[in-house]
């Protein structure tokens, strides 16, 4: 009796102890996901393990490779992360690889090309991604990110200004003769981060270690800017924040990714983050966050908020009711916009900037006498709900109180800052009325330059610094007060030069 | 025989086995202390979980959630994180809650408010943690830290500094028009850091979850700077260090929050640590150092220094011998002032310096001319003194030889910038007996703020540098010599200009 | 028969958990490494633990106190970090400590003294190094980092560069006096990264906790520059990257090392990369990273390239075969050095670059008018067996195309930013050849400056963020296009001043 009873207790520690070092040392990949490995999918890693073994490491350490469409859909509502109820037979029980993603809608795929036997799209776009990820690209859709191509590219404003700046300039004859940006300058700076339009140039050879292959001639390509036009015809490029083949909800939280393009000067918004209390200790507790967590539940997973948390992720409170939906619409629980014009205004109905005409019939959503074009933007109405949903946020950590006088706070500070610009605007004007310099280009001249730096860079900083509850020394001395007010000294000093 | 022997063995590896696994999975706040909380802090907490759940998680991950006072005291006296022998009877064997610390002193708040059937402090001020934290808080007293608003505003040099800067400028009738900054943007920017008074003007009602409350009205809130007047007459903020309610002596430690305020261009110590190679490796490893060890054991809890460790951590060596003593004001172990003013000088006597009068009856250190202002100023018997001090700190990891050369180095910089700096000012000097520009406000024209640019960002940065062992290129390019060189040139010009 | 089993399987668990408790509490220092101390090194540390902790730690945790140089030949080829087959018999079998390399070579080495009866050098050297490290030496020996000294100080062009901005300069009788600048700040700026000569000038008496000591007496110490003078005629200093005594791999190989010297504005290596996508994921995942690995297997061990990875580390397939050598000469892979310079040019054939003069006598690779000295510089061959040396490393994560693509957008970037600070230069040449500037030293004025950052800041800036595979808002915003253009404009305008 005693034995049996030794015998169990023996085997319950063996077993015990063979789990531990089983589920320790066992691959990732257990067997069980090899059987749902598609065949096709088999066939892409056995060459590409071999000729590009980065994408399949990447690939291997996502959840992409380690769980099906149909898994996907057994979790609880708020726990999933894929949005289609009615996702094909064919695709919910293989687990996510190469070929399931490459060889989407391929009639729609100018860069579909013949690769070894199979069909494969050289590009995966939102619109392939949306086979499950259906409500996440519905979202992006409608906001500004996808038309960042547009919103740059078909805006003549914004477009004189990226031609000012990136143009090649020659001097001939005591002249600077401006020419076109190039292509590849286009890709590399202002529309690495808004994107190009992949254009399929028909096909060319090229020499690889398995012999001559024909593949699609891509113009612009590479390029994961947001807003990217892609050969099936969509718009955005979901790598841009989940980046190459792990496609990590980690990576797209964390602040790091945002940063690659909200930085100083123009869009501070990493630097702000990052000098305040929010960030400051994200810097200093980043490995105690619980990144993976879906939903997020409030004041709980991420001890201070991120990007993410405020901008679009899923949060919960205790009981697992709902704060802030999930939302690829990044604009959507925003108010006002702070960069990348003259003065702040509410945010467009749309995310199609470029459409809109102010009352001096300039595609921008202000005159320069800060008169806004209201008829494009969102209501006093649709700014309160926003504000109160981010409010609501907020208050999982701080007394509404708190809140509110931060709220306050960011509105004087938005209020102030465009009054500031009135008076950098208004002299720039008068420089132009006086003659002192032309406005044909009104961004080619230094002095141009110099208001430009008014609302581009310093009181978009002072916004930023506010909104982010504070980076005091960013917003007096590093790129704020101290700058617009040197700024507007220079202003003065021009203005009065030819008095 | 053999048999119960067997069972032993098997008992034991059982016991082990458990031990590993209970320790591993028990929640935290082990029933032990759940007996430990006062009845007032269980009330707090059984709401503030659903409506502040952030706050409350914070402070359950904090040491205060999970040690009684009492506790505390028993330690050794060197890894004690209390200080206060006496504390009274009823505060002893609870656990640090929510109403221990927010009921405090109650007489003595004007920022008390009947909550709930509490009487409730909105603001915990130093005075309050000093019931526990006794030393520490009479060290932060003394500290310029702690003069931090006053040193700011009390002095009229520097007040007009910050109002020409963050004033509001109106473009009316060909003039610029300043009017004073608001309290709002005071707030945000300069006071952010330096702290703002907060005044209760009476109450006010608020609508909430749980119906209409009473509370109290609180101009300048919320603000954590580091000289903040607390509603019970007290200077300070200790959360702006151990930020929320985690109380981390790690967040504390981290440069990240002395980054916060301690910043480029005016203040770039994060900058110049980082580049540094006690900053390389502190990035390095930084998940190897013991963040939370008390007294840190010099040379092997931290491999390389940070800003607590050099300003202001109880150092021991090997031998448990105090190398250096915890000091909370911060600046007790500088000798010389290199930021924020025209030229270096000895460390005041007080934190109160905005007592300070030069011989040019100006509220600064030193003259124009730098003549400097002895009387409120560290001897040199002092100087020794807190040399010596730090270079017993360097010396745990670097020869004695190394050391001196080092200090040698900090010395002959600190000689080199004032006098570049006497060089711009004799300029500037030139510039307005010139009438060139008038000196009625010395800041607030552009060539006035190049000159403020030589001291205030550029002098400093290096100086900054060479503290920290070394940014070079920082020094060279960044904020430094490049600039400095430059910035004299553009003086020199502006002086040229009406020869 | 039973009861013996029993006690098999009992005393095979203990055993098991046995070697893992003790593996897990074990000191990493075993009793079997304590025996292979040499009693030399023993001494050093018995004194040195209590003197100088720090250095002591930081060596306990280094691999050259776990391992003899014995064990490390034994190791694989591939996974070998050291390269000497010829080592001494007499180091062969002690663990790497103090006397090990504090000894070596002592009638080289003009810094040797004698230290409680030892004969000590104070500085290891790279020839000390050596002794293990062959081929790595050898490397660096020809590399232009080991040259960085003389690249400066040898180079007139450089050192009036270095001389104009370092030098104090005193206002006097309406001019501004330059002294030349002292070994200090030289050694605390330029020289800093660069190097300097240690020169020992006979020996100094000094107190010490033991008494009075007869150490050398150092000049220009400490200096860890990457090209430095030592006391036994070698050049460099392998502890710039490696540093102190943990001589850590996973230092040297992590950005934050690089990004002490390379760096903001003039050379933005990490900036850029950090804003990168490989930087984003780096910063996303650094902990994931195999920073310890010899060698690096392509596209498995690091998740996304670091500088060293790209620049000089051992990369392997999962074959195990060579894609990259490890190599300490670190421009060894490079074709194009895009930095430090007017314009881009193929790398110089030597690490000398001080030997350079192109045709208008000046010892540069390229004249103010783009031609370039081809006779010192590298040819189109080796130009292209090193841009496929680096494709075949690219080429693991990214497809041949996209490889292919990114070069020629970096070409086109080169060529572009040549063109715009030709037209830079053509303008400052008109201000010379105009008087409106006298180019006796074309470093010294404000317009000069306005030039040399054209090129030294924004053009270079703008290349090493396409270098990186684009951190696109730094090469528009932040130092690179809008700042050129603008750079351009004002060169413009003071030209037109006296037109």
């Amino acid at each position: 009796m005693i034995k049996t009873s030794i015998k169990k207790v023996i085997f319950l520690i063996l077993a015990f102890l063979s789990f531990f070092i089983l589920s320790a040392f066992t691959n990732r990949n257990s067997d069980n996901n090899k059987n749902k490995i598609s065949s096709e999918t088999e066939m892409c890693i056995e060459c590409h393990k071999i000729y590009t073994p980065g994408i399949v490491t990447s690939w291997e350490q996502s959840r992409h490779s380690k769980t099906t469409p149909s898994e996907g859909l057994q979790k609880q509502k708020l726990e999933r992360r894929i949005s289609n109820d009615n996702i094909e037979e064919n695709l919910l029980n293989n687990i996510v690889g190469c070929y399931e993603c490459h060889s989407l809608n391929k009639n729609n795929h100018k860069d579909n090309f013949e690769h070894n036997g199979f069909e494969i799209n050289v590009i995966v776009s939102p619109e392939d991604c949306k086979t499950c990820h259906l409500n996440e690209v519905n979202e992006y859709n409608i906001s500004k990110k996808s038309y960042a191509y547009h919103n740059l590219e078909s805006n003549p404003v914004y477009s004189l200004l990226v031609n000012t700046i990136i143009s090649n300039k020659t001097f001939k004859n005591d002249i600077i003769e401006n020419t076109k940006p190039s292509d590849e300058t286009r890709s590399v700076t202002c529309f690495g981060c808004h994107g190009l339009e992949i254009v399929v140039n028909g096909s060319k050879k090229i020499e690889t270690k398995l012999g001559d292959m024909e593949i699609p001639n891509l113009k612009n390509w590479p390029n994961q800017g947001v807003g990217r036009i892609n050969p099936d015809g969509s718009r955005g490029s979901c790598t841009a924040c989940h980046p190459r083949h792990s496609f990590s909800i980690e990576i797209a939280r964390k602040p790091y990714t945002c940063a690659q393009c909200h930085l100083e000067p123009d869009v501070p918004a990493w630097e702000v983050y990052k000098e305040s209390k929010h960030g400051n200790i994200f810097s200093s507790n980043e490995s105690k966050y619980n990144w993976d967590s879906v939903p997020i539940k409030a004041g709980v997973d991420f001890p201070t908020p991120t990007c993410a948390y405020c901008h679009n992720s899923l949060i919960v409170n205790n009981e697992n009711e709902i704060i802030a939906n999930r939302s690829h619409d990044f604009g959507a629980r925003l108010w006002v916009r702070i960069f990348g014009l003259i003065y702040t205004h509410p945010q467009p109905k749309t995310g199609k900037t470029f459409e809109i005409i102010n009352k001096d019939k300039l595609p921008l959503p202000a005159t320069f006498n800060n008169e806004i074009a209201k008829e494009y933007l969102i209501d006093s109405l649709e700014i309160n709900k926003r504000k109160e949903l981010m409010a609501s946020i907020c208050n999982n950590c701080h007394s509404s109180t708190w809140t509110k006088n931060h709220f306050a706070k960011f509105d004087i500070t938005n209020y102030e800052t465009d009054n500031l610009i009135k008076t950098s605007t208004k002299l720039m004007q008068k420089i132009w009325d006086k003659k002192i310099q032309n406005n044909k280009n009104p961004f080619d001249e230094t002095i141009e330059q110099e208001w430009i730096k008014g609302w581009l860079f310093y009181a978009n900083s002072i916004r930023y610094s506010v909104a982010m509850t504070g980076s005091y020394d960013y917003a007096s001395f590093k790129n704020g007060w101290w700058n617009l007010t040197n700024n507007i000294g220079l202003l003065k000093e021009k203005l009065l030069l030819k008095k």
